[in-house]
């Protein structure tokens, strides 16, 4: 059973898991498994739970191979569909039961490529699939927000080594959303204008900490990074919402993604790193004061070369050894 | 130098520095020093800056050995005491000069114990240490709050291997503890009672989430751990500051640590940790609101045993496989 408790000291919730306790000490290693034994590779696709969408150009058999991106059910979910909403009281205590959903997207057959080794064409195959599913997971009215991620390498938390996205479904607003829309909003009560629209402007007024442009994204290591190589990727035009990307943009994030990832390869050479897509909660508008005006959608690309310490878990704050200019000019050097 | 910039998007404080621009994008090593190469080992005092406490009982030289404890300036610290503490606009961006300070408390002269390993006394001796120098620091109305924090090996982020703690004063009440305070005070404004004092109710009674416990404190697991493992201390009586702790009072929390890091070692080995003090910010009382009422001293200790990954840099929530009555049984089974 999956449970959701409220941490009553920061106001996060915390998902925890109870699978008979089977939690072992020792720490995890990656899978490194032979592609005969890999539930993401091709012939291969009875030992996941049925797909709930793929790209089949061929138009086969679902469940059948043929496919070029394939999105399953989470095997290990860390939430339950099966739950009821409802949250409880236990004494001073908050908590409910875990209901959500959770799938995996895998970006190609090729047990051996990695996102980086993907084609532009390729890559754009996988953000149509990160849309497909948002949109049609966002029927369920029950969600409230609906998280795109994926963890690449062992240090950022990956188990399985073929390559492949998350989504995660959830029946709450997470805190570090809500964080970021009040900023947002704080921001264009104050100034009638969106945040990130004004940050786009600055980036490409000072270029100095620009990694990658085109018409419709722009690239960039933030003014604030928290991390060295952190990069931020931002629509140019104001679009709030993921799940409306036009074909057009599709194919000039993935221009964008291919030159970014083409770029931290030379300069970090495999790295493992975390990849974020932020966006409106759904099944949550609010006629008074509309989330599309003030919210811009956008993608969090995380290199992870250090660790989380004591500083970081007792601060919040991060310190960071290298200057996002100097870490732009690295990648530009390339 | 140093430099703070605001993070528009999440309202923290990001640290940076640019010394030289030396960060190199090989990963981090633990040094394994040598004690004849190691600044923290006796006969070495002269490789750190000069000594800023020491616990020498036969009344020695400073920085001469004979210590038991000592302190001293980090030699490469996050923030700099000599920048001077103003804000600055950089257009849309908010920064300030990297005004701080930044100690390291070496906690025995012994290369090779680590904290697990000292007794009980030797643990009260570094806890004495934590004390004077935060009344200290504290003398210096420009510092906002100061963190005692320890790093436990290179998954936690420690650089050095013989043991030490960290202190680093910084002139801004980071995001994380507001928040703290802004729940404990919304608590208390709510039941006119302190949170903590309740949660230390309610593990008392309950019991199934103590590991360990004596008149002055209580360590458990706490009911919305984020990680397996985790441990809360918290004193049994409200006490807002740490830096008040009285000597009977460190005779205990020295017994709640060592018999914590006892069953800790018997479950996990030696693993990585961090350790934190939670305490009142500095020079920062309001008389109408007066945070000794609603905020409670206490102690996060945090083994490391899993990877911070996409899900909770977006959410800012936690998966946790292990939920804390069972953590709390494996300890209590040792």
């Amino acid at each position: 059973m999956k449970r959701l408790r409220l941490d009553l000291i920061t106001k996060r919730w915390v998902i925890l898991t109870e699978e008979n306790n089977s939690f072992s000490e020792i720490p995890n290693q990656q899978a490194q498994t032979d592609p005969a034994d890999c539930p993401f590779c091709l012939n291969n696709e009875s030992m996941t739970p049925p797909e709930t969408d793929a790209d089949r150009p061929g138009d086969g058999r679902p469940n059948s191979p043929g496919w070029l991106t394939r999105t399953v059910p989470n095997k290990f979910p860390a939430l339950d569909n099966k739950a009821e909403l409802r949250k409880e009281k236990e004494g001073i205590f908050e908590k409910q039961k875990g209901f959500g959903f959770h799938e995996v997207i895998v970006e190609t057959p090729d047990h051996d490529r990695m996102m980086a080794d993907l084609s532009q064409e390729e890559i754009s195959r996988v953000i149509k699939a990160y849309r497909r599913r948002f949109i049609s997971l966002a029927k369920d009215k029950r969600f409230k927000y609906i998280l795109i991620f994926k963890n690449h390498g062992l240090a950022a938390g990956a188990s399985l080594e073929h390559t492949h996205t998350q989504l995660i479904c959830l029946p709450i607003i997470p805190k570090r959303v809500t964080e970021e829309l009040d900023c947002a909003k704080a921001y264009f009560n104050r100034n009638n204008q969106c945040m990130f629209c004004k940050i786009v402007e600055k980036e490409r007024e000072e270029k100095i900490r620009v990694v990658s442009e085109n018409e419709d994204f722009i690239a960039f290591c933030p003014f604030f990074s928290r991390s060295p190589f952190e990069i931020t990727i931002l629509p140019v035009k104001h679009r709030p919402d993921f799940s409306k990307i036009k074909p057009g943009e599709i194919k000039n994030l993935s221009a964008i993604l291919k030159d970014l990832m083409a770029k931290l390869g030379k300069v970090l050479g495999d790295y493992p790193f975390n990849f974020l897509i932020h966006t409106s909660p759904v099944n949550s508008q609010n006629r008074t004061s509309p989330l599309d005006n003030f919210y811009h959608w956008h993608i969090e690309f995380l290199p992870k070369l250090g660790e989380i310490a004591g500083f970081e878990w007792a601060t919040g704050s991060y310190i960071n050894p290298l200057l996002p200019e100097e870490a732009a000019r690295r990648l530009n050097a390339t």
